[in-house]
């Protein structure tokens, strides 16, 4: 059950290193502007609840702290510039409540986030305990009466819960005038399928030890490329009122920068160094992932009778107990295999592809050049 | 953690008992109406992404059955009467899309449902095996790998979300007119927040061990009377436009009413006959519930200084292995304490304010009458 939330972890550089760009505000740039929106938004409900469940309210403060505490805010940033690639104009009035409608794909991620962390345990996020690891250990200090992880798990769950439902609240809040919110919303609820849909299909291959490199290649597509670049870019698109040929031009290049930007992550997460990831590689190898890099390793394995290279990746994937020479192992043989520089064409070529959709693709200037750099970001990254 | 979903549960009569009423379209009924419309749209987002990632379609399945297998319809019974209430016409045009909206709340319900099965790790619900424990079984017999547990909570966790999600959406495509929706935003964002700050603050005051009758109080005002009558009514009254008097009017009877409600629940969840209730009593006791009625009967205890009778409560609340003789005791010390005749004199005196505020209030004569039957099927069941 890797996921969104590990994915996006791992492109990680300093948060300040994401051209999120300038938004035509002076040095007021988007992503200052993202956590000022969600900042006003969260604590208004905060307040709110506050009033009369204040149990509640300091429950809440965990989801603030993560929303607030880090991301890259990718999400919202291709939005945006969906947004502005479809003419959206950054002075104009408008323009603010664009920010919050964009912002609010960041409560889907905060749901993503802790439900994901909970259904892979996993201990740390952004800096911090994980809401469910947070809460067993609350409730273990407190000396509170049942058992800790199932109070954790609670926690977790409704905490994601508030988070999915706040998400529909500040995009319907945002301000964005009756026709933008109505062209919104089909790309807004498909993103919300599909990244379920994902997730599922992501933790099935990995239950059923999936090898095919179809179902690797429909989670990248559903789970990440959908969900973090092409809805996103749909999505700003579509409040701007962008005319099919952007939107269609959009969402195609959306889908392969994704679709390369998780095919990359993939490689990190064996390949990179975790010294500049900030992550210890092999985590993909030890959770289980079915990544297309294994996939097509097991296929080149299989496909020269390498009966060595299959029996040496089966036993690595989904083993917790991976240590650093077996995960030096499985790189030389994905390297021997030809499977890395196979998935390093893939990323190329739906770069390359990416690219010039977006180049034929009347759009506005600065747009493009910032998706260009976004491009590159996503692709060539060392973490 | 008991909550929404068992309360519901145990208000049970079967399914056609409770009096949904007619809606003006011959024997075509309110609950007939609310299940197709339910039926359509799920089987509709169904097809859609079951083109893309069927695995998710036929996990699916699994909310559907439970989505369309049974429960009460409490929720939209109770919106359509405000709606009613309000002034709302069941032979005008729009009257299938007030259907839609109002059905869209058991969506919510759905995510409720599979979330809280889930934390409280309720093998069964509406008589087929709640989701967790339908994945992991699934898990065990195709013998995945990986711990079969994780993979029922994670399936479990998904498709609370995506029940969630879909809710939303069910709402945003009713159809209802752009006032109308306009009007929905409130009271629909305001029950979801209430909703789940109620089921935390019951999980929290079951670990605390809080036994002050205020929380209580608070957990039946937010997760049962809010979100199951108050909120439900205020929103069809929303939807039809209603005068802030009517709205006023509705909220105070239905937050009464709602808390009359669970009182009632609370009572047989120590006394209610299993023959017709269907549920083993005492579950509430087992899973450490701290009900209003509990809360009363420590206080009384205390006031006497009747130790055993405060030893007895205390060793019952959250003893999973509490017997019939146990549940026995707890019944015959609530009753001498007298805890039993003040909860009854509770339930009473909320569901006499409740419907003199509905006699005050200038609301549709057939709505009245419908909503004092509901009324009693609430308050005087012993089911």
């Amino acid at each position: 059950m890797t996921n969104v939330a590990t994915s996006t972890h791992r492109i990680s550089a300093p948060a300040a290193a994401v051209p999120t760009g300038s938004t035509g505000r002076g040095h007021d740039d988007l992503r200052s502007r993202v956590d000022r929106a969600l900042a006003t938004f969260l604590h208004q409900r905060r307040a709110t609840i506050g009033a009369t469940v204040p149990e509640f309210a300091e429950a809440m403060d965990s989801l603030i702290d993560l929303v607030l505490g880090g991301g890259k805010r990718l999400r919202p940033t291709f939005a945006w510039w969906g947004w502005r690639a479809a003419g959206g104009d950054p002075s104009s009035p408008e323009s603010e409540a664009v920010v919050r409608a964009v912002s609010a794909l960041e409560l889907i991620q905060g749901c993503a986030l802790v439900h994901d962390d909970l259904m892979d345990d996993s201990p740390r996020r952004r800096g911090a305990p994980t809401i469910h690891v947070a809460f067993a250990e609350r409730h273990r200090r407190a000396g509170w009466a049942t058992a800790p992880d199932r109070f954790g798990m609670a926690a977790a769950v409704l905490l994601g819960d508030i988070s999915l439902a706040w998400a529909d609240d500040m995009l319907r809040e945002s301000g964005l005038d009756i026709e933008a919110a109505a062209r919104a919303v089909q790309p807004w609820q498909a993103m919300r399928t599909e990244m379920l849909a994902g997730q599922y299909l992501d933790m099935l291959s990995q239950v059923r030890c999936d090898e095919d490199p179809e179902t690797a290649l429909r989670v990248d597509r559903f789970k990440s490329a959908a969900y973090t670049v092409e809805r996103p870019l749909h999505l700003g698109a579509a409040i701007a009122g962008g005319s099919s040929e952007i939107v269609t031009g959009l969402r195609h290049f959306g889908t392969d920068l994704g679709v390369a930007f998780q095919l990359r992550d993939d490689q990190l997460g064996v390949f990179g160094d975790p010294a500049v990831t900030g992550k210890p590689a092999g985590d993909d190898l030890r959770e289980g992932k079915r990544t297309l890099l294994l996939s097509v390793g097991l296929r080149r394995a299989r496909e020269r009778a390498d009966d060595a290279s299959t029996k040496l990746l089966r036993a690595a994937i989904g083993n917790p107990d991976l240590d650093e020479d077996g995960v030096s192992s499985v790189r030389t043989v994905l390297l021997r295999l030809g499977a890395v520089a196979e998935i390093e064409r893939e990323i190329e070529r739906l770069t390359a592809r990416a690219l010039s959709v977006l180049e034929a693709t009347g759009i506005d200037a600065v747009a493009k050049e910032r998706l260009v750099e976004l491009s590159a970001v996503a692709t060539r990254r060392n973490h």
